[in-house]
């Protein structure tokens, strides 16, 4: 295996002889070799072991044969650094100890500090690199301020958002407080990844579609494109992954970066055309199509790749986090079929 | 209070004085006039016994204000005639005790008959229709296929749809056996309801969102198109509400219906020119907008009035249900706001 850079090369939109590809969340639960460290340290050790989070880093890129790693950590790490207590429950996702409920809880948060706060993630990311010298580059990532906050606010999981919601239309200046500190925490946190190695950043809107497209615009769009313009300086690719959110891409290309994310619920071929040629474009595969027999999933890697075509720039991944009851076999028959399928269409040589 | 069919002419394109306005789940947990007979009455037997169906029917149209009746019903019913058992567990929604799951399972299912198996329906909307004489319309309403085939083969709430989606690639020809014999049920059902007295009828396809655009055409949409277009005959308006996908509206609209049912994650102005001039819409404020102070419940609601501006044919409701912590005062507050205001933007009188 010689280093590739295939992806990077995607997320700038320059020629490629096929179509590179990872898949979110690939370093987790659906592969037994995860399993096996998983079983003996708790998540949060894990993210913060950059022994441990190293190796799971590797383990899809050695196993599973996708042509980038994306760092193993959680969205939530600088959450600590802000002052907030992190904690992770058996089966019931993330939990804040102390979380946000009105401005002096805000005014008592500060911008974490990336070294000092979560230093562990700059020597994964170290390590991480000398480890993929031969084989592919690193993506280093963090949530959007708006999925931060709405954790912060609600304190774990939730379906509504009445809280996040609440603080966001009863106090604008609050929330504007809120997404100020967590918008600086997570540019100096990108940063410092990008100071450590990572070649690439994914930014993680992952709740942002449970807000109106005017919601969106009036209070996370100006933060979030603050982020976008201070981290692309550093020169690296980002990927500006708003999920559940393809009925407001118009506003979400707006907050810019080099690549647009695109969940499952949207035919790639429509949202190239809504989001121009100035981006390029990740996705979009519904994870759970992993599930089906291989001949379908391969024949749902085709259509993907044919509504694509030869657009300079497109990344194929899925369109969420691969579940972790998909079998690591099909993970690899998909990888197998978009290698095959999009070196034909793109005529496996740089045009 | 007069009889005023504001609602009905919405759906028709016709012009009105101002906008009519219900909310989806209207009659619900959120009122304690609700929560007074439900501590009294298990769901099941709520949707069963016609007098009280039509108490909590009535509820909202007098005390809030709406300008349209919704029966009161679960889109399971059917379900029932169908062969299924159907209970509602606490907490955890709907159970269905023999699920579907491969093709043999497809095959014990039969059309259920709308008249032998709900007739406890077509009796409160009969009942119904006498209350509302000097009221408002009366509309009725079910699950879509998708949505009714996705709770039979998961057997309750998910939010994956392994099972049902997996059965869908891996067997399209049950899949299609499935679709078809629940359709025939829905089609019947609502005919029955029309024939009863509903004066408009809304499908719901709560989680068709959940499917990729492609998956929806290839395996849905042939079953919904055939479901308007029988339904659509009986001469009353049909809307077609498919939560969660506004990204491929385009395909959405295909599928027929006199009235596109939008959620809150789409500015309804793009959404229109979306649908184009051959469909009234219906939507679309966040319904956690109920949880902000009046004043941001009116400006919002305002916002949504004045994408629409005089298009022919909106009909003001929210994106989805009403949640169950809502204070029926700020509802109460919603319906004044978009009465006043869309007075003032439609003219107050017939144009």
């Amino acid at each position: 295996m010689a280093y590739d850079d295939l992806f990077l090369r995607a997320c700038r939109r320059e020629p490629t002889e096929r179509t590179p590809m990872w898949m979110m969340r690939q370093a987790g639960r659906y592969m037994p070799e995860y399993r096996a460290i998983r079983e003996n340290h708790d998540f949060l050790t894990m993210c913060k072991t950059p022994e441990l989070a190293v190796e799971v880093t590797l383990q899809p890129v050695d196993l599973i044969g996708v042509d980038a790693a994306i760092l193993f950590a959680d969205i939530l790490l600088p959450l600590e650094g802000m002052g907030l207590e992190l904690a992770f429950a058996k089966h019931e996702g993330p939990v804040i100890g102390n979380p946000v409920r009105d401005r002096s809880d805000v005014r008592n948060l500060r911008v974490a500090d990336p070294v000092a706060d979560t230093g562990y993630v700059m020597e994964a990311i170290r390590q991480l690199r000398h480890e993929l010298r031969d084989k592919v580059p690193l993506i280093g990532f963090a949530g959007a301020p708006f999925t931060l906050a709405s954790y912060m606010i609600e304190g774990g999981s939730t379906r509504a958002y009445i809280k996040c919601k609440s603080l966001m239309w009863s106090d604008p200046q609050a929330w504007d407080e809120l997404m100020t500190v967590t918008t600086d925490t997570v540019i100096a946190y990108l940063l410092a990844q990008i100071e450590a190695g990572a070649q690439a950043v994914q930014v993680f809107d992952s709740w942002v579609g449970f807000l109106s497209p005017s919601d969106y615009e009036r209070s996370v769009l100006p933060h979030t494109t603050r982020l976008i313009a201070e981290v692309s300086k550093a020169g690296v690719p980002v990927i500006n992954f708003a999920n559940n959110a393809a009925a407001m891409l118009s506003k979400v290309k707006r907050a810019g970066g080099d690549v647009i994310g695109l969940d499952w619920r949207v035919d790639i071929g429509d949202a190239a055309e809504w989001i121009g040629p100035d981006f390029a474009i990740q996705g979009n595969l519904d994870p759970m199509t992993l599930f089906a027999p291989v001949e379908v999933i391969e024949a749902k890697a085709r259509e993907v790749l044919e509504k694509v075509g030869t657009r300079p720039g497109h990344i194929f991944n899925l369109g969420h986090g691969i579940h972790k009851d998909t079998d690591p076999e099909h993970a690899k028959a998909l990888v197998r079929a978009v290698r095959e399928h999009s070196s034909r269409i793109r005529g496996g040589g740089v045009a």
